[in-house]
C-alpha cells in the first residue's frame, strides 16, 4: 500500500505530470523551462485516512517507510541497508553556539558513507521499476558513488559524468563499484552531455541536467523524506531547527517534504524551521531580496566542493519559504576546516567540509538571531571526512618518526626539531 | 544490573585477577608471560538466572547490551552510536562459493567506519570508570582512529603509536580526532615503548604490548560480543559459520564469547563455527600441527596491512579450538584486490583489503570442505575500502577527461587513446 498518487507536480507552477514521465526526470517542468526558470517536478501523495507514520518493519533499510515513497506496490526494493543512521548529541557545540541542544544526524553511516544513498536507493529502485538498463549521473563524488553502488546492486549499468577537479578518493570510490566514470572540464558540460544521452539512448537521469539547475531525480528526492521520519522517531521531541548543507537542495526539499507529511498526518504540530548552509549564498541572497530565482553568484574553488554552486533551485526556495526557513553563506574555507577539526576533537565526529558548513551556518544564524537560545537543533552530517582526507591533512602537522623511548616521544610531541616526518 | 563478576580470567591458564588490574591490561597474564607465552585475561560473567538476551533499549549504541559488558553499574557510557550495523545479503557470492546464503555484517557503518569502534566504546568507557586521564594505543589505523574518537568524546588525552608505513589516510584520520600520533619503524618498537609509558606514566593501554602479542584491552575485547548478539537478533536463524579477519584475534575472541553467552542463555542451541582469515597463516599452521603457540611465520608487506601478523594469539587459538573453528591463510594480494572489486561491482559493498580476506578465506574453506554447501555464512566486513583507497586506485584505469559529446564518451569508454587522463 502506498499513498503515492502516481502523479508528479511542479514545485513552481503546480503543473501535474503522470509517472514515469521519463523525459522530465532530470529536465524538470517543461512549462517552467520554457519560461527560462527550470523547476523540479516532485511526487504527489494522498494521505487521506492516515493518522500515524506508516512503518513496514519487514522492508529493508529506508523502505520501511515505503508507503510514503513514490513506488509501485510490487517493486522489489534495491537496498544496501541505508538509513536508520544515529543522532549523536554535540553538547560542546550547543554550549559554544548558545542553543538548548544540538545533535548531528550522522549520515556518514550509510552504505557509501553519505546521505546520497537515500536518494540512490529510491531512484535506482524506480529505474528498475520502469525497466531502465542504464542510469547516468553528474556528480562531484558522493552522489555518483551512491548511484554506482545501487546500480551495481541492481545489475544496472552506471555512467558517471564528473569533474577533473574532484579529489582522487571520490573518483576511485565511484569506479570501485564498476561505474563508467569520465571527467569534464566545467559543470555545465556534464549537463549538456547528459541531456543528449537521455534523449539519444533512453538512459535514466539520476541527477538533473537543466540549466540553471532544477534538482535531481524526483523519486530520489523523496528518499530524503525518511530523514525527517527518522528524526521524529529518534528524538525526545521534534527539533526546532534543522540545518542542511545545500547545493541544488535535493536533501533540503526532501526533508521539508518529510516534515510536511508528518504535520499533515498529525504526528507533529508544525514543521521545524529549515536553515540552508551554502558556500556562496545564492539562496540567502534571494531570500533577502525576495527574488524569484537564486543566483548565479560568484564562485571560486572551495573545500566544500560538493555544494559550491552559483545557483539555488526552485525546490530549495519553495522549501525555505514554506517553512519559515533561512539560508547562510559559508564562504570561508579556513573557518570550515578549523570547525571540522574542532568538531572531531571535542565530539569524535569527523565530517566532510561540505557537511561542516552546516555547523558554521548554525553559529552565524545564532549570532544573527535567526536561531534562538531555546532552540533545539539537528545538523545533517551529510558525509564523512574520509571522502577528502587530503584537505584535512594539509592543515595538520606531519606524523613524526621516533625511536622507541619516552624521551623521544616527549620531544616529538613538544615539536622538537629532532623528530623526522614519517613518510 | 550487570552479569560481570568483576574478575578477569586468563584464556590460557585460567588464573583469576581482580578488576581493574590496570598493570595487566595490555600485558596479559603474568604467570603465562613468565612461561614465555603471553595470554590475555578476559572478563568473567555469572549468567545464573538469565534465560534471554538482556537488552536495555534506553542505553545508547552497543550499551543496549551493557548487562553483558564488563562495566560498573553507575558508569556513564561513552557512545557515538556504534553498533546496530546492518547485515547485507550477498547472493552472487553465495552462488559462486557454493553455500546456502551469505551476508556481510557491514561494520564500516560505525562511527569511525570500522568495527574497532566496538572495542573503543567499551575500553574508553572503562578508562573513564577507573579514572585514567590518558589512553595509549599501538595501531595501523582503524584501532587508533576508534580510540582517538572515543577519547575525544570522553575528554581524555590519546597517544597513538603507529608505523611509518601506514597509509596517509589512516594517519590523518587518527590525527583529526586530536590524538598525539607518532610513528615507529617496526611493530615491536611500539610495544616496548607502550610498556614503558604504562609503567612510568600510568596511562591505560587500549591495545596489547606483550611480545609475542596476547591481544588488546580485555574490556574492549568484550565490545565485540555485541556482534554475536546483533546477528542473532537480525537474522532469521543463527548462521552456521562466521568468518572473521584476524591479526591478534580481539574480534574473533569477542564474537566467540558472545555466541558462548547466547548458548549459555539458551538463546541458540550451539555456537556457529568460526573461520579466521589471516594473511600469513600462523593460526592455520598451529591448528594443523596442534602446536601450543601460533607463529611466528614469515611475513612481507601486504595490502591487508591491518591484519598482516606473524603471530596468532592464545585468545584466538582458544576461541577456534572451543568452537570447532578453522583458519585460512590469504597471502595473495592480487586475489584480495580482485575480490575487493568483484564484491563492490556485484553487490555494492566496498570493503578494505583486510576485510576482503574473509571472502577469500570463505572460498578456500568451501573448496577444502571446511565450509559445506548447506551452510549459512556471515562475513564480518571490518572496515571500509575508503581507509586505503590508494590500493584500489592502483588497480583501476585513470578517469579520462573528455569533451561533452556522445562520440567522445563512447571513445573514452572504449579505451580510445584520444581520451586524456583527468588530473
Amino acid at each position: 500500500m502506498s499513498a503515492y498518487t502516481g502523479r508528479l507536480r511542479c514545485v513552481r507552477c503546480g503543473g501535474e505530470h503522470p509517472d514515469p514521465s521519463l523525459e522530465l526526470v532530470g529536465a524538470g517542468c517543461p512549462a517552467c523551462a520554457a519560461d527560462g526558470v527550470p523547476a523540479n517536478i516532485l511526487p504527489g501523495y494522498d494521505l487521506t485516512g492516515l493518522t500515524a507514520l506508516p512503518v513496514d518493519a519487514a522492508q529493508p533499510g529506508l523502505f520501511r517507510y515505503r508507503a510514503l515513497l513514490p513506488l509501485a506496490a510490487g517493486t522489489a526494493p534495491v537496498s544496501l541497508g541505508e538509513g536508520g543512521t544515529p543522532v549523536v548529541e554535540l553538547p560542546q557545540l550547543a554550549e559554544r553556539t548558545g542553543v538548548a541542544r544540538v545533535w548531528v544526524k550522522d549520515e556518514s553511516r550509510n552504505p557509501t558513507w553519505s546521505y546520497k544513498d537515500r536518494l540512490a536507493a529510491v531512484a535506482v529502485t524506480k529505474a528498475v521499476e520502469v525497466g531502465a538498463e542504464t542510469v547516468v549521473v553528474a556528480s562531484t563524488g558522493n552522489h555518483g558513488a551512491a548511484v554506482a553502488a545501487y546500480a551495481a546492486r541492481a545489475g544496472l549499468r552506471c555512467v558517471v559524468l564528473t569533474l577533473a577537479s574532484v579529489p582522487a578518493t571520490m573518483k576511485t570510490l565511484m569506479q570501485s563499484y564498476g561505474a563508467d566514470v569520465v571527467a569534464l572540464e566545467r559543470p555545465p558540460d556534464r549537463w549538456s552531455l547528459m541531456r543528449d544521452l537521455v534523449a539519444a539512448r533512453g538512459w535514466m537521469a539520476m541527477s538533473g541536467f537543466a540549466y540553471p539547475p532544477a534538482g535531481s531525480n524526483p523519486y530520489g528526492v523523496d528518499g530524503y523524506k525518511t530523514i525527517a521520519y527518522e528524526l521524529v522517531e529518534q528524538l525526545p521531541r521534534p527539533p526546532d531547527v534543522v540545518v542542511v548543507p545545500v547545493a541544488y537542495g535535493d536533501g533540503l526539499a526532501g526533508i521539508a517534504r518529510g516534515f510536511a507529511d508528518l504535520a499533515a498526518l498529525g504526528v507533529i504540530e508544525r514543521a521545524p524551521r529549515l536553515l540552508a548552509a551554502e558556500p556562496f549564498g545564492p539562496l540567502a541572497e534571494a531570500l533577502a531580496t525576495g527574488a524569484a530565482t537564486a543566483g548565479p553568484v560568484p564562485v571560486r574553488p572551495s573545500v566544500s566542493f560538493s555544494t559550491a554552486s552559483p545557483f539555488g533551485t526552485q525546490q530549495s526556495l519553495a522549501a525555505l519559504r514554506a517553512a519559515g526557513g533561512a539560508a547562510v553563506a559559508t564562504p570561508d574555507d579556513e573557518e570550515i576546516m578549523a570547525t571540522q577539526l574542532q568538531l572531531a576533537r571535542e565530539s569524535g565526529v569527523y565530517l566532510e567540509a561540505s557537511s561542516v558548513t552546516a555547523v558554521v551556518a548554525l553559529a552565524a544564524a545564532r549570532a544573527a538571531g535567526t536561531v534562538r537560545p531555546d532552540d533545539t537543533v539537528v545538523v545533517v552530517g551529510t558525509s564523512t571526512g574520509l571522502k577528502d582526507v587530503g584537505a584535512t591533512a594539509a592543515r595538520l602537522p606531519e606524523v613524526p618518526l621516533i625511536v622507541p623511548t619516552i624521551g623521544a616521544l616527549d620531544d616529538a610531541l613538544a615539536g622538537a626539531p629532532a623528530a623526522r616526518p614519517a613518510g
